[in-house]
């Protein structure tokens, strides 16, 4: 069984996905309230921390080459000039069709070993331990940013809308 | 292979270590700052978001009852009643503690099911999926809110103090 497929082309699909109806409630309250959008896509939660669209992009490009180098695939690249909602939910949305166009068998059951740059340096681990130590907490990390950032600004979402919808 | 035991006690119990560094960052930058301890606990993102302590409470909250349901073991119960960085702490340590008490042969390879709460009603669904599409989201989603709340305070936080160092 490929587990690493199993474990982390779902989970992460599932994040990507619930970000999309986050960054949607977002533009609809912005519409709604007459708030420039650019104004919540440039927000932060701190002067030295990024805003919302870097948020995002960081999101897909965690889930994207994280998620391909356990596949021994190689990530598409995003120029990152996202300004709008529409343009980060398109990001999100090409980064959802990669992850859903490899395929099972490339990928093994966590024990080939992945390397990945670390600052200036690499760091070599087994596959397993990369999905669960850094490309899961990392790509839930700037997906839950995304929504703290938006609730900050007083846009109604709810856990439900980071979690998704139970359809068992 | 107990898979459920291997993608859910090291990555939780990491995530819950990190979190117990972001909590002793928060009490030493207090410290540091004459800021009664209190103000930082008690903050939140918006006001009807719930502030530092109870993120920390669900953070430890659904780490022990959402394995203890993958191990069929009973999690133990905590009063909500820390006010102090160093209860936080302890509650989280507490939590750690029961994690690494559970016995890999508690676990499965996922297929068995779980059935949790949800509102007033319950869900049941295969233990793989419980883990990667309510656990492990959940659990980061109240740790990355913690680390959310003291940056948004100030307190000097990297992305390195949420992932944990690399160890391999």
């Amino acid at each position: 069984m490929p587990l690493m497929h199993d474990a982390s082309v779902p989970t992460v699909t599932r994040a990507l996905t619930n970000l999309i109806s986050v960054l949607e409630k977002g533009a609809a309250h912005a519409e709604a309230k007459k708030i420039d959008p650019s104004v919540l896509i440039g927000s932060r939660l701190y002067p030295d921390m990024f805003p919302l669209s870097r948020q995002v992009q960081i999101a897909a490009d965690i889930a994207k080459g994280g998620i391909a180098r356990l596949a021994q695939a190689e990530a598409p690249k995003y120029d990152d000039n996202e300004a709008t909602f529409a343009e980060l939910v398109e990001r999100v949305r090409k980064t959802i069709a990669f992850l859903e166009s490899l395929k099972p068998a490339q990928f093994d059951d966590g024990a080939r070993t992945v390397t990945f740059p670390v600052q200036k340096d690499t760091k070599t681990m087994p596959g397993a331990r990369y999905l669960y130590t850094r490309v899961l907490p990392n790509v839930f990390f700037h997906c839950t940013t995304t929504y703290n950032i938006l609730r900050h600004n007083g846009v109604e979402l709810g856990k439900g809308d980071f979690l998704g919808p139970i359809t068992d």
